[in-house]
């Protein structure tokens, strides 16, 4: 193997422990305690664990946890009040509706009911146009954890060629546009992409988001590339990502391993948007 | 020269023509006139030129002409309630706020005052989040008229690699986007691009929206590939574009020239706008 490693777990945890200063900082500068109201209807497993964890995470970060749990059987009239109350309610900083939410409840117009100062999943329409715009706002995490880490490894981003695999709202496209703000010279390829691995060649830096097992192999990367895996899958040998690891390993520069490389970097960046919105807020009050 | 002529005048008159009958099966059916209110701030002769094209065209078209003017002095406050009512008066289809406004107005929160189903040019945040999110929404004009022109002949977008150099919000994110959700696969290009040339000759079409005059030569262009043009300079001999059209015309399967291409399509596809405003106000009134 000749590729060196891009640790996400110590960079996540090197985020974390800048944002309990920071949080601890805007705390005692303004007297505003970042909170994060995570709101979860119904009682999916899966949820429950991404919910309990970013709540941890948030105190743990000095945030106040302003968690919101409504039944499986909530209407959407509920659930629409709830939203508009920690829309109105100063001390909420952040509002996170984990998805999915039960099948019975439309879930875009719920998103859409969080405004964008505290959308700190950064997917309501307002926050995509933001992004797309340049203009301040709030990032989705994944995407914003990609940068992290390109930074972390002082890759650069700025008249790099780069080539993003999937065009997703949650990643694909975010992360072009981030890129594309950074100065990037930016592809996005996709399933209908002729040719993928020539395509992939040509690339500084790629990030797989495509959904697809093992998709990226050697032959996709030019020697000394950065490859950044988005992809989870699992399987009987455990989790994997889009990119064939060890083969890859072998060919580019950096590359993410999966777990341990993106993954850990959502949580890490939900809790920075949690506190930026705060600084946001704060920031639109004084005007 | 082996370049055929993307004809913009001929492929915007037939627009014209279509919408025509559109509106006035639309009116016949719905009762509703579409009208569209363009807002003028001022007297900036080039503004007072496009304003009057603009409604010279929408009435052409069957559409209701709404104009506004406003005097070169009015104050934000001013320009704010004129924005706002009409955005509530239900016989006001489409709203364009002629740029630019006079200096001492905040153009950028004016905008922001056009609802999106009225936002006939696409500028707001909320319409360029509907357009990167992929959901239905009024697209920008420019951007539009260039996906018109590759359909009108019949140039193949899905699976096609596209480059598009310039990255603005008027037109080189918008016509990335709309080029993605069709399928193709995008590189988008900047000044900050290196190896422009290299990265231009893997493309099957080309849009050019950089402002630079005449910076895209033959050695830019695969043989057969189309070259569409945004570009518009001002010199002595007349109006030229981003291509250097006789050197390209060498090579290109298809090219737009300048005057004559891109151009004539601009309002077309703003008339297709008002037009689609008033289905989609019908649409949501409906629901």
């Amino acid at each position: 193997m000749t590729a060196g490693i891009i640790d996400g777990k110590a960079v996540a945890a090197r985020v974390r422990e800048g944002l309990k200063t920071e949080v601890a900082a805007f705390h005692a500068a303004t007297g505003i305690q970042p909170g994060l109201a995570t709101v979860l209807v119904g009682g999916d497993p899966a949820s429950e664990v991404y919910v309990a964890s970013k709540r941890k995470s948030s105190v743990a970060a000095g945030m106040a946890d302003l968690h919101q749990h409504l039944a499986d059987d909530a209407s959407q009239a509920e659930v629409e009040e709830l939203l508009k109350g920690l829309a109105a309610d100063s001390s909420v900083s952040g509002i996170l509706l984990q998805l999915p939410v039960p099948k019975h409840l439309d879930a875009a117009s719920l998103v859409e009911l969080i405004p964008f100062e505290k959308d700190v999943d950064g997917l309501t329409t307002m926050s995509v146009g933001l992004l797309a715009q340049n203009k301040p706002g709030l990032r989705p995490c994944t995407p914003s954890g990609v940068i992290e880490l390109l930074d972390s490894y002082e890759v650069p981003i700025e008249g790099a060629n780069v080539v993003v695999i999937g065009r997703s709202e949650l990643v694909g496209r975010p992360v072009a546009q981030l890129l594309v703000n950074r100065n990037a010279t930016v592809t996005i390829a996709h399933s209908r992409t002729k040719n993928l691995a020539e395509v992939c060649r040509g690339a500084d830096i790629i990030v797989a988001a495509v959904g697809v097992k093992g998709l990226i192999t050697a032959e996709f990367v030019k020697p000394g590339a950065t490859v950044i895996d988005v992809g989870i899958h699992r399987g009987p040998e455990g989790l994997s990502g889009d990119v064939d690891f060890a083969g890859v390993a072998e060919v580019a520069g950096l590359i993410t391993p999966v777990p341990g490389g993106v993954g850990p970097m959502t949580i890490a960046m939900l809790l920075a948007n949690t506190l930026r919105a705060a600084q946001l807020q704060h920031e639109l009050a004084a005007v």
